[in-house]
């Protein structure tokens, strides 16, 4: 019988590729979206596309308000998203405890579908301002959902694959381009617009062209 | 400055008994219940009460559609609440990976709070089938959260707190007690009708039933 895994989709470039390395792994695959206020919607477009594309099982969406929280440019139409270039420390487009709450909800979801394996694109060398995108992170939560749950009590451990953690984004575009993934799938920047085109000036638009650049793969990117 | 505080308030007896632990402990308190699909509302309805009556500096209630996952007979109406008795292993009643999910919502109000505290009402001697009300779990959460966040990240160490995690259910009635909380407020019951009243049969109400008797404290529930 087929494994089932969880993987965490948000219609960019890392998760896109982390499905493929998923299913290229062998795992049915259950792609998790998160509707968590996002100042656009062009990446939850950019996710279902990119799940049927790559034939996973299925594909859910989940709303979540964190907005109401606030506290992140992503959530917050008070904070500006910056355009300025990427500045060292933790930005301003850090969500609060995001993949923590992300990785709760596949870890429920996990246990509903007796799967054992959770994929997730976090990646430690191009966002290293993102406390919840180091290694000791993922182990850490992964170690605490063994002891969370039923299959972790009953002995059946369950593992958080992040197979970007430690790679370039020019390495995840090769790896990713390898795998057959079709980038033009893919939304990356902060503040596309309803067509999912990129604004080519915040952190996230620079770093993917950046990559696309160092990889020596075409950048299918659409700018506004 | 009075320090900050999130509270996890379900609306039952143990989560208001903590509440009144963290209040008298001199924090502000700020309460967050989860309307996350279960099967009555009266258990919200009995979070506002007694986040109102404890003078709770604010309290919230995030929006969560656990039943989408279905697996535990609180969010899916597919299985039955057991009434037969409390039984050995981990009951139908677990929902997946619950605690996990709050504790993490409750770390992202802690960040943009810049609260460093949270505490949660989970007991292991009553509830003994929950992988995730023991003690090496909540370790292991503060562990994982404190990896997460940039206050942890910069040295500000987020502290979970689950003061009744060894008390037995007649401690935490007697506890709560001496603090004042109203039990009239809360609403324990798995199956509770819309005006709060309580099945009597269902495992929580039965833990309860026996825990004022043993506590030796007049029990105010109201049955149906």
């Amino acid at each position: 019988m087929t494994q089932k895994a969880i993987v965490l989709l948000s219609g960019g470039l890392d998760s896109a590729t982390t499905l493929a390395i998923a299913t290229a792994a062998g795992f049915d695959c259950y792609c998790l979206s998160f509707d968590y206020g996002q100042r656009h919607r062009a990446e939850l477009a950019a996710a279902a596309r990119v799940a049927e594309a790559q034939r996973a099982a299925e594909h859910r969406v989940l709303k979540l308000d964190l907005a109401q929280f606030g506290g992140s440019a992503l959530t917050d139409t008070a904070i500006d998203v910056p355009v300025a270039g990427v500045q060292p420390g933790i930005p301003v487009t850090y969500v609060p405890a995001r993949n923590t709450i992300m990785l709760s909800l596949a870890l429920a979801w996990a246990e509903v579908l007796a799967a054992r394996e959770i994929f997730v694109g976090v990646n430690a060398v191009d966002y290293s301002g993102y406390p919840d995108c180091r290694p000791e992170y993922i182990a850490a939560f992964e170690k605490m959902a063994n002891l969370a749950t039923k299959a972790g009590v009953e002995g059946q451990k369950l593992t958080v694959h992040a197979p970007l953690i430690d790679l370039s984004k020019a390495s995840i575009i090769r790896r990713g381009n390898f795998l057959g993934v079709d980038f033009g799938l893919t939304v990356s920047c902060y503040q596309a617009d309803d067509a999912g085109r990129a604004c080519g000036v915040c952190d996230s638009c620079r770093l993917r062209r950046e990559g696309f650049a160092a990889a020596g793969v075409p950048d299918p990117t659409r700018y506004q």
